[in-house]
């Protein structure tokens, strides 16, 4: 009894995108302890999803589509879904009255075509979608030749925001109480900054060997993770098989691991500030308000985060963090001494507890021989005094990574610091 | 006649990775001109590989397949590909030669396993690997029911940078050479702001229904994109073909569309700027310095923006920002007066032409009856004097949707008034 992943959208046929949302789904599908053994992609077109949806349907017991379910003529999947197991399709009017609702107080105007995202197939169930206007939907069709029993597909929209609070708010729930789960699965996901991959990976060597719980490392956007899932009779049976491994990966870790499950560094710095009863400024060249937008992510970071200068052209330096001209001279702008000025400037100006700055060459032009793209200066300024530091993150990976880095890198310090 | 793309490898299943290979193949097909109607991802399971390949060879002209060419025991894909044609494998003694040259040249060791790279089925050809040590293969398997006739398959390595080479240096010919290519594609994305994906659907629905041109429509992150993509005989005539539809959708949609291809809101106002040679700067409460963050995101954006202020608190909006205690109390922070003078200040204190200011309840606690979340005040100044109004992106999306939103709706105001 296992699942299938089916992304629908002529884009990822002409590789426009990458498909991200099949990978998505298959780590929630394996966090869940829910097996799939196939994904497939088909473009915005009636009958190859016909025969997909028919296809998948004699293999598998849960599909699981993404895309097509928008308003304009290419988004086909409902109604493809329904062709393709001879169901009509019906009319739901409290979907189409939220429809209506939603795009309303957007301030935007109903179009007819919208109100096909209100019809499914008969028998079928809203999967509430929050983010969006369309909800995706739970159907078991009628039972027939070629068909595995049981088979349901759920239907969730492309734009990987909606689809990721969407299965989180709606689906996660469904899928635990269907029989597909074999046993109860828990997770904790383990978060690091600071070290690669593949060091982590040969650290932690024989807890990946292990069969329940098991240990899976993750890579991306400058953090590693280890997934450790544990299957038992019950929930709380599985959460106790993950305490000791958990225990053991932290041990062994230490302060590389700076959270878990849902945690981000700056949600993690902000908690530690709050608990101390302190706030954070920032002072930001090369990530341009990259840090800011970081910590103003968090929900609730308001009593923390002051604010700060995005002190990108050198002017702004002086005028509003009265970072001198001597020291932008004598040093330039990415240097220890400039970004020691901003962060006592920023922490003079705004009042903060702490301050952290930063000023680099995110590339990328703006390189020399001793100051490589990929060169940026963090420093933090606090209530003991003001440090700053020097860090290569190299050229290779590009402008955006290095600003990624630079966010990630600066939010550590501070929480090392604290 | 049609390609397929098949990914093998039980990574892409738990979600370790995302498939741009995928992605990767899709693009290079389709700049080749090749249709490709579906990719498929199986894990490292002979049966349930030999059982995709079969179905691929019942559906297309060419499958493709990426995965599994490696030396170690769930390296199954020549091996699963041989059986599902019943044929036999044949060791190649040049290929035995060239993997062990290789491995020598590096070093290394030359394991047992390493033999079984050297074989492919009866009547398969090489398919060289400058970069790894294992070929791939082309190899058209004999007729047979259920075959389409003419089925080839080309296999590749899952390591991209080995694909992606083999694929340059020694499939593009085999596959130009081929009857396979039906022309050549060319296409060009258009983008737009300030527009719902449905309305603008129905304002260009006859081109929508175009044949060659197509013309498809995407939404993400707060913008739509709408995406033209034409055939022919050659690249230019392909171009060419481009040109009428482009001009007809932008003369329907008028300034809704902000650009193409890969440019962002951020850069066209940039580029605007820069044209001009003005400055910004920008001030901001609710996004906590995501404005900033999304024009230092654009290459060399250093010289047009020069920074700004993370007023995230009052006491930063009225230290940094000199905005009055008497309008935060009379207005609040959330309105046009505050949203003004943060724009009036940081322009004044910068010396910028243009200045950008939001203040706004992101949510998703803070929101009140007449202040509701998603109510964003976005203030304009500049030259000619400072505008503020208050939009609405109403609360059902999320925080982090709704600082996108008004990153966007910013930088769009000050596109249109440029």
């Amino acid at each position: 009894m296992t699942a299938e992943i089916l992304c629908i959208g002529t884009e990822l046929l002409l590789g426009n995108i990458t498909n991200g949302n099949a990978r998505w789904i298959a780590e929630q599908l394996a966090a869940l302890g829910i097996p799939h053994h196939r994904q497939t992609v088909v473009g915005d077109n009636r009958e190859r999803l016909i025969a997909a949806v028919r296809e998948a349907a004699g293999r598998c017991r849960l599909l699981i589509t993404t895309g097509g379910l928008g308003p304009t003529p290419d988004d086909l999947t409902t109604e493809a879904i329904a062709a393709a197991f001879g169901a009509p399709l019906v009319e739901h009017p409290e979907v189409w009255a939220d429809i209506q609702a939603k795009i309303t107080a957007r301030g935007r105007a109903v179009a007819p075509s919208n109100r096909r995202q209100a019809q499914l197939p008969l028998g079928a169930a809203v999967l509430p979608n929050p983010a969006g206007t369309a909800p995706g939907m739970v159907w078991t069709p009628p039972a027939g030749a070629g068909i595995q029993p049981g088979f349901t597909v759920l239907t969730f929209p492309g734009v990987p925001s909606e689809l990721e609070l969407m299965w989180q708010v709606t689906a996660v729930a469904w899928l635990r109480d269907s029989t597909l789960a074999a046993g109860v699965f828990a997770s904790r996901m383990l978060r690091f900054w600071g070290v690669a991959e593949s060091s982590l990976a040969e650290q932690v060597a024989d807890l990946l060997a292990g069969e329940n719980p098991t240990v899976a490392p993750y890579a991306g956007a400058g953090q590693v993770k280890l997934r450790i899932t544990a299957r038992a009779g019950t929930a709380a049976a599985a959460a106790a098989l993950l305490v000791p491994v958990e225990a053991e990966l932290r041990r062994r870790t230490g302060s590389l691991c700076f959270g878990s499950d849902d945690d981000s560094l700056a949600s993690v710095v902000l908690q530690l500030l709050r608990q101390r009863g302190q706030t954070l400024a920032v002072a930001e060249s090369c990530t341009g308000g990259g840090l800011g937008a970081a910590l103003a992510a968090v929900p609730g970071a308001s009593d923390v985060f002051l604010g700060g200068v995005i002190a990108y052209a050198n002017a702004v330096k002086q005028e509003l963090l009265e970072v001198s001209l001597a020291a932008l001279e004598a040093d330039g702008a990415v240097s220890d001494s400039v970004a020691t000025a901003m962060a006592e400037g920023v922490r003079r100006r705004t009042g903060a507890t702490w301050a952290l700055a930063v000023t680099g060459v995110a590339g990328p032009g703006g390189g020399s021989g001793d100051k490589p793209v990929g060169l940026v200066h963090i420093a933090l300024a606090g209530p003991a005094g003001c440090s700053s530091e020097g860090v290569r993150f190299g050229s290779s990976r590009g402008r955006s990574w290095i600003q990624l880095l630079t966010v990630g890198e600066a939010l550590n310090r501070l929480r090392l610091a604290l």
